[in-house]
């Protein structure tokens, strides 16, 4: 039994469980053959908490925590500050509970999370720069009028809820050797930690962060908690500047480690969950499927559960990571060309591209410039192939053309 | 019991699911509570047979078939030809029962796909220009060699094959009213209404085609097998020119209705199922939902089945076919603007999009034309919003900048 206990118990969870039951999505694993043979581990599944309802697990959180309020609590509402899904998950919890919710979000939130959230009965104040000034503002409010604070992830009953995902993937697979999850301010793999370590102490938990939102292995490793002072990263998800008290608790005690990937290695993972999963995730979503496929963890041989923690991404947004992701796998190419004979050598890139088997994405017209000679036309092009060597014949193959010749290859 | 028992009955769906158990995966149905409300159904689930090995239900099919084929018919392999997910489902079932599989695809099918056939494990065959070639090549071999050829989906066994996903259906909704699927050459809609209509004969079976690959409704409504001369449409995968004898017989006699959607409902279907469903279609496999959301079948107050057949569609063109989906949902515009002040409004532009809650996706700057006033610069900018009132807010905001002013919206 864990030694944390004391903040939050199986019990604790198995009754999350209870209370959350048929307002928020029991999520799927899903294996992916695709993965486990990239990985060698033996079985990969995903936990599909994009499929929860409002996009996130943060609903299971937020409910728990507000269906144990007193009335006499909440009879004023309750207040969080959010700029993405726990914005959502407490919104909606208090509607399924007849609670009203008031949101602050920081000025930057687009429109269509606003929506969202107004969409699920929030009031919505916008208000600060960012989401400190955000936070502020919410505490301000709660003691203005007399409202209930709910806590992203420090408090016990949040990191309960959460841990109601731990508890899904142990039913569904009891035989999981290693279980990876993303890390913001840790209250998700507090929960999720804390029920599989008291199904099975042998279970692996490892939580994943990106490098520029990387402050948990720090803080695991010392008696301080560990701030970062600044946040560099397309994670927005998990942007959290340190722990609190609870979670770096539970995350010392039964982490059994953290590992960090860059932003790249989550594009690419964003990719090839969208391809080869056919699933979407938000950027955060995919940082555990990111240090699984690249290589971060051994799981040779094993049963691992990487969590997609949410779904929640601007389509424009994914069209772009999704596209950096293949140029990072070397799977797409943006060379500029140089043509003579214009404008029939427009024709001829088209040509030579598909008869190489590759798929010209994209061909613009570039201002002359010193790296076009006398007498060509500079033009951009993206191409999309099946690996580095498929890219490498067909951009030699545009360069022996005639008319055609290769000026440089973009980054 | 139906009268096309005797090309396909419930008993012989049975048999097959029995067969592909443990081959296949097991696909589920997904609520969407968002499609419910949109369409005033009680409940729509979407049955995501893009979650199915090789992307696409076509697998069920031919694992069927040729797990029926003699030993002595299937000494020397199978063959089948197609560019696309008949490709793959062949080539993983002959795998899966070690039979020989040669796939003939056209010269214009992709790398990725040819590599994927071949990750199979079948030998691919590259012929012809079109379809048409390549089928016609495959029976040349058929005899060349005395191979087993598959046929897409007029083959009884083929059509019980795919009659599996009418079965899980009905399994885990037995009170579905209406279930919608795509028609290409009718194969999968034969099979399902077999098995539905089998279940209960007052479950409302709806076939959806793409304008430009519409033939089945004209088809049902007379004696004689329709077929269309020209196909133009995004979905490639039901790009069938017409229905074959034991597919027509069934779709007239089990089917109660085809309708058809235009492209552009394709792509909003798309979009709305990568940002609200979080699930990844091909084009093709988005119809039934076009259909859906589109209005083109009353739905109100019932519970709703939706198909994605298949999930196998490139990054470029889904991050191309859901931005064109913003477009007709009027969330996107693209407007020219004519810039005073160089590069100064260059931030001015950006400031307002952003101020108003908007997201700047793109901006270009175009070579001078006469849209452009003497002293001006011209761009193109794409931008995201809510819905077509927040747009027409944002390019109002854009227009009434001292140094921006509005050209023209592009369509």
């Amino acid at each position: 039994m864990p030694s944390t206990d004391d903040i939050v118990s199986l019990a604790d969870i198995d009754a999350a469980a209870e209370r959350i039951e048929g307002v928020v999505h029991r999520t799927r694993l899903d294996p992916s053959n695709t993965f486990a043979r990239m990985t060698d581990a033996d079985e990969v599944h995903l936990k599909l908490e994009n499929m929860q309802r409002t996009g996130a697990y943060k609903i299971r959180g937020a409910y728990n925590t507000i269906s144990r309020l007193p009335g006499e609590t909440t009879k004023n509402g309750v207040i969080a500050s959010s700029a993405g899904n726990h914005a959502q998950g407490v919104a909606l919890a208090a509607k399924k509970l007849g609670v009203d919710a008031t949101i602050v979000m920081p000025e930057v939130t687009p429109a269509a999370k606003i929506e969202a959230t107004r969409g699920y009965g929030a009031d919505v104040v916008i208000h600060g720069e960012i989401y400190e000034q955000a936070y502020k503002h919410a505490l301000e409010l709660e003691a203005e009028h007399d409202l209930a604070f709910v806590h992203p992830f420090n408090d016990p009953d949040i990191i309960a809820g959460q841990g109601t995902v731990g508890l899904e993937m142990y039913e569904d697979c009891p035989g999981v050797d290693t279980v990876l999850v993303a890390i913001g301010g840790g209250g998700l793999i507090s929960g999720i930690a804390t029920a599989l370590k008291s199904k099975n102490e042998d279970i692996r938990v490892i939580g994943v962060q990106t490098e520029g939102t990387a402050h948990a292995k720090r803080t695991m490793e010392s008696d301080e908690i560990y701030e970062r002072e600044e946040i560099d990263t397309i994670t927005e998800g998990i942007a959290a500047s340190r722990m609190e008290e609870n979670t770096a608790t539970i995350v010392r005690e039964l982490v059994d480690d953290v590992v960090e990937v860059d932003d790249a290695a989550v594009t690419e993972a964003l990719a090839l969950l969208t391809e080869r999963a056919n699933t979407v995730s938000e950027s955060a979503g995919a940082v555990p499927t990111a240090a699984l496929l690249d290589g971060k963890v051994d799981v040779n041989g094993e049963t691992v559960i990487s969590l997609i923690s949410g779904g929640n991404i601007d389509l424009t947004e994914l069209g772009e990571l999704t596209r950096t992701g293949l140029m990072h796998l070397e799977r797409y190419v943006r060379v500029r060309l140089a043509l003579s004979n214009w404008p029939v050598a427009l024709g001829s890139v088209g040509e030579v591209v598909t008869d190489a088997g590759a798929k010209l994405d994209d061909i613009q017209q570039e201002p002359l410039s010193p790296a076009a000679k006398e007498n060509r036309h500079l033009v951009t092009a993206g191409i999309e192939g099946v690996d580095r060597e498929h890219l490498d014949d067909v951009v030699a193959a545009l360069d022996d053309h005639e008319n055609v010749e290769l000026v440089d290859e973009l980054g």
